[in-house]
């Protein structure tokens, strides 16, 4: 009976059963996903300890070290609480993946799931420009203050900014961690996390203490999607791991948006690939955001129109009168009919509105254009 | 019997009888376009004549100065020939268009047929960026080296640059104007107009002498997209008239494409509205284009790729180890097999590929990452 801890005062729940699989083993794997869905944390806990998981035997490695006790002590100080999927609070959305985490480790006030509901990920490469970063500042400003919650990853560039548009506005924003919701990473990141904390969320699938892998970025990347309505990648070259955010909510079927940039710009070709390859939806500003993420009906983009022209409301054959006039000389209502190759009659009756609407001026029953209307 | 003369040498003659028909009628006349459908330029041009081809009394404003030999004329001191629906050299694009030219004027050497056989067409804004323009002249340079040749309105801004690209790189390109092959529209071209007549063709649907009236722009349009394999918008605002050229190429079933840009700018808000709405394809580079406008198996782009790092061959374990490892401090196999989760046979095994790599350095049994590889 390797490692079991009789006298652990949480044996046998579920909750810290799940936050214990948490720290023995990688996220989403899917022998201990399988186990999970099937027989719970209680038995998939007791199948570990008595290395009867299957024959992984990294699933193991960690089992001489594994405290519960100690695990629910990090979680008391850090302020957290777990998260389990039959919690109330267990965004929907996250059953929707293959891999669901095990558990989730919450830090702040309001409930995930609440959150989730109006949330849109923005996310985006470390390695940003000012011009993304930029994009990104103001797609959060306008989320939150539109009432939408930002979730993102806290790392450098777009997330950071996304973030921090989100905390301007005085909006919520949710940080998913792939290190413990303790810790500060980047390290640079700390203040930052710290206000996250104040007024929204940060989440993480691995306990307390742990440390970011690589692979731990990747799996952590899955949750961000599917928490989020929608996930809108910023700026991203073509290696950029929130590239595989936009995969991830595909698979999840939540609707991608990749906001374009300069073609000469490396940070934009992951975006551009997105809408050309993968069928993101090319977004460029909050309206189009909402659009992606909003139930119909909910909020829409208003149509965009260029700046108006003097000339927009006119017929064509007032057009046509119109640019065969003269801008120096004048020409009488024949010379007009001939340039326009329009009817005498018809070009009387459109000289006629051209001069009330100040695009002609006449001088006896000849023509010309202002200098204003052309 | 109105206007006709029968002492014209050129009278019964299809050629000059639909040149006559372009100097009386506006572009992309329905009625004029059906009677030629169905009866040839000689009876529309004669049922002009005896104004009985329709009610609408534009038809006829221009009659009493029509005067075929001075279009004869003009046509021949312009350098330019008249080509027919008949001609070999008509390319066949026009004919999907609901009003095709009545005729068409063309200078230059080449066969206008073997011209758009390889062209794509790159047009934008007038008001264009710096960076519209730059693109705009990399893809016609692009284009020109990869020996496709660039169709364009000889406007201001993308045209201009496009035409400009296509001729730095000894290409081949076509202006098509809205006024008559002879006359330099905008005249800041006019040299511009005079190079690509040198080694391209100039294309008009109006005769020599003809000014550019707002209407002929719109038809004109639709000229370079039945024309072209391709239309790719360079930059546009959401009032640019090209953006029309992007919709007569979807109404003639040629593929449109559009180049993202900064989402800052209103000159890409066109462009990029047309991958929203219009499903155009967004296209970034020559190989984006050429994808787009040439035959499959013809000309593909090769996948791009990031730069390679040197943690991208690890496997998902040595990875993993390699996270878990320290970078000032030293771990041994046991510490590093519980950091990274994994069994420590194959810690030792990833362990030594790191160290391979360079990416791990040892002292004695205990192991942290190098300098150079994290």
């Amino acid at each position: 009976m390797t490692g079991i801890r009789a006298e652990s005062p949480l044996e046998g729940e579920e909750r810290w059963a799940r936050a214990a699989i948490s720290e023995l083993v990688e996220p989403a794997n899917h022998t201990i996903g399988r186990m999970l869905a099937e027989c719970g944390g209680v038995a998939t806990l007791q199948a570990l300890r008595h290395r009867a998981a299957g024959t992984d035997r990294d699933l193991y490695v960690r089992l001489p070290g594994l405290d519960v006790d100690r695990i629910a002590r990090d979680v008391r100080e850090s302020s957290a609480r777990v998260v389990l999927p039959d919690d109330a609070e267990w965004p929907s959305g996250l059953d929707a993946l293959e891999q669901p985490p095990y558990c989730l480790y919450v830090r702040g006030e309001r409930a995930l799931d609440e959150v989730a509901e109006r949330s849109v990920a923005v996310v985006g490469a470390r390695a940003a420009s000012d011009y993304g970063q930029r994009v990104a500042a103001e797609l959060g400003e306008g989320l939150a203050a539109r009432g939408w919650v930002v979730v993102s990853g806290a790392a450098f560039g777009i997330d950071a900014a996304a973030h921090r548009g989100a905390l301007a506005a005085g909006g919520d924003t949710v940080a998913v961690l792939a290190c413990g919701v303790d810790r500060s990473y980047p390290q640079a990141h700390a203040r930052l996390l710290g206000q996250i904390r104040q007024s929204g969320l940060v989440v993480s699938e691995v306990p307390p203490g742990a440390v970011p892998f690589p692979g731990r970025f990747l799996a952590r990347n899955r949750i961000i999607a599917a928490l989020a309505r929608a996930t809108v990648v910023v700026e991203a070259s073509l290696r950029s791991g929130s590239l595989s955010t936009a995969s991830e909510a595909r698979r999840v079927h939540r609707p991608v948006g990749a906001v374009p940039g300069p073609v000469t710009s490396a940070t934009s070709a992951g975006t551009h690939e997105l809408v050309r390859e993968h069928g993101a939806v090319l977004v460029t500003d909050v309206a189009d955001v909402l659009d992606l993420a909003a139930p119909i009906g909910e909020a829409t983009a208003p149509r965009r129109t260029g700046r108006s022209r003097a000339t927009d409301s006119l017929t064509e054959a007032e057009r046509r009168v119109w640019a065969a006039a003269p801008l120096r000389r004048w020409a009488d209502i024949d010379r007009l009919a001939v340039g326009a190759g329009i009817d005498q009659a018809v070009v009387v009756r459109a000289v006629a509105v051209l001069q009330m609407l100040g695009l002609l001026e006449g001088e006896g029953d000849r023509w010309r254009k202002t200098r204003s209307g052309s």
